[in-house]
């Protein structure tokens, strides 16, 4: 029923660029670290690029839009249709993440997963739909075994066209009513703790709309047992077809060797589950910023991860990341471009 | 003996743009507030450039340097000829301030306000100098007080250039062996706290390199009583050319009306000192990032700073607030650019 695909093994990180790069750095006109975690990234970079220039001239910003059953039991500030009436706007150029691709010269495509209706044929949009939503996670599995593998194939497909175009970074963004409820879930199941320490205001609820939030989750996972080892399942569950789609996105990224910059709750539960599932994953995945969803937090300890930025950004389609771009070029330019001690006849300590 | 200009009023926060920029960010398609920070940027930068559409586009990067006679008393790991290399480094363009200033299209300056000797004609670089250098703030005054008048309005030409070309935000950088611990001594005297404080590794120095900085600040501030009241003269007294450079160019932005974003250690010594003086400067101050350098914290919170960006950067030069500019044009992009929920259609919470 699995995909072979699923099992491919993750690219191997090149240690002899890595080395390369940090002795590079300690050559380059400033006290040794005093660039920070720029120069961590530009490290990394080179290790994952396989050379001592790295570079992320060229990348591609995927947001995948998926409608989700559990809306129907209350747990979103904003009705459904704002799902497809969003999609629309990402293809107008009117959201955020249309902008801020439209500054990065990023490629921005929108995945539709499986909105609750058809949005119709959108510039910049492609139909890859699972389903006309999810069924709703609080009373039954959100997704059949077929919907499951067509959500990550979306995921595996986005990254196939970044790979092949030459990305060499791929950002997933989402956008679904409810799917803070869902990646919550799928949080709560993998770290095995009670929805009350992932669920969270989302795009706007107030503290008992919160508390009737976690217990729609707590009832969920009530009906199932051993997700925590099981990451594909727990998607399956109680995930999103646009969740599902960025696990096998990461998943993919690792495979084929294109470094992904995570964005925010969303993004970091589907890399939680794509982790779980292949824990060498991890190597190819940036976290860029700390949402201001309070269980971000908890899920990127999971991660050990520390993201770039912390500017309270609650928002999803990939905004988080993409606002963090400009620090992964920085780190790559000044990496590549700073004079060496020896260049500059600049004296050492 | 003070010049006139250093008591002109500060320009006026447009409050009607404020209140415009924030009507209009509840009009963007997005949850109120879930772009977080970047709301709040683009909503200052509306107030201090009085209109409702603000933007980054025109900036200018002005590095400040100048040697200290407290070098001598071995507080630093690198030698005082690296100030001098290092102005002919960021003149080449192989600096990391060269290099971010060409990639965000920033005018990059180098103001020579009184290296140890003088470093010669180089493309981008302008002479007022102050001296060779002050006096060893360990043992006496560090410099005079038209010395200090000199090195102030060092700063204010800086931001006088800026404002004649337009530019809409000024960064100012610092260079200069063993300025950290003048910086440090600033610090501490108008906070009323002792070296031990304030006093940190700065470019590389060891435990006990540490504690001997602590010292000598401690000794300098020991001659004098009254100085956190005095943020002139305690610029005169323990300060460096470089950084009353920078107080002077803080000051003139208020002034001028040239919003400017706060590098890390040094420039925030001297935006504390500008502040002390007019308090009313804080409204044209942004505060790029957290230093690793520890003192930085109890200044940033004298400041009631929350900086943009902890990265672990400690290098100087600007470098630290031209890695935050893509963050403040990315807000002004967003704030611009966005579809309002009925310009797309999308129903509102």
């Amino acid at each position: 029923m699995i995909p072979t695909w699923l099992n491919e093994p993750v690219k191997q990180v090149n240690q002899q660029a890595v080395d390369a790069a940090e002795a590079h750095q300690l050559q380059l006109t400033k006290p040794p670290g005093a660039l920070g975690r720029l120069e961590e990234l530009a490290i990394r970079l080179s290790g994952l690029q396989g050379r001592i220039d790295p570079s992320i001239d060229k990348l591609q910003i995927t947001v995948f839009a998926a409608d989700h059953g559990v809306a129907e039991s209350g747990v979103s500030a904003f009705p459904q249709a704002v799902t497809n009436q969003m999609v629309a706007n990402f293809c107008s150029g009117g959201a955020a993440i249309s902008v801020v691709a439209k500054q990065l010269g990023a490629q921005l495509e929108v995945v539709d997963v499986g909105t609750a209706s058809e949005p119709g044929e959108l510039p910049g949009l492609i139909s890859q739909r699972a389903g006309a939503g999810t069924a709703n996670l609080h009373h039954q599995d959100a997704m059949t075994k077929q919907q499951l593998v067509t959500a990550l194939e979306a995921g595996r497909a986005a990254v196939m066209r970044a790979a092949e175009s030459g990305c060499q970074l791929f950002i997933g963004g989402d956008m679904g009513i409810a799917n803070t409820t869902a990646a919550a879930a799928v949080a709560c199941a993998l770290s095995d703790v009670p929805g009350e320490l992932m669920a969270g205001p989302g795009t706007g609820l107030q503290a008992e709309g919160v508390q009737h939030k976690a217990a729609v989750i707590n009832s969920a996972l009530s009906r199932y047992s051993g997700l925590a080892d099981a990451p594909l399942e727990t998607l399956r569950v109680v995930g999103g077809f646009e969740i599902a789609a960025l696990s096998g996105a990461y998943l993919s990224c690792a495979q084929l060797g294109v470094p992904a910059l995570v964005d925010g709750f969303i993004s970091s539960a589907a890399a939680l589950a794509a982790v779980h599932y292949i824990p060498a994953v991890a190597d190819w995945l940036f976290y860029s910023h700390q949402s201001a969803e309070p269980g971000h937090l908890m899920i990127l300890e999971q991660l050990q991860a520390k993201p770039l930025l912390d500017l309270g950004m609650r928002l999803g389609e990939g905004s988080g990341a993409a606002v963090a771009v400009p620090l992964l070029q920085l780190a790559c330019q000044l990496h590549n471009n700073m004079a060496t001690f020896a260049q500059a006849g600049v004296s050492e300590a």
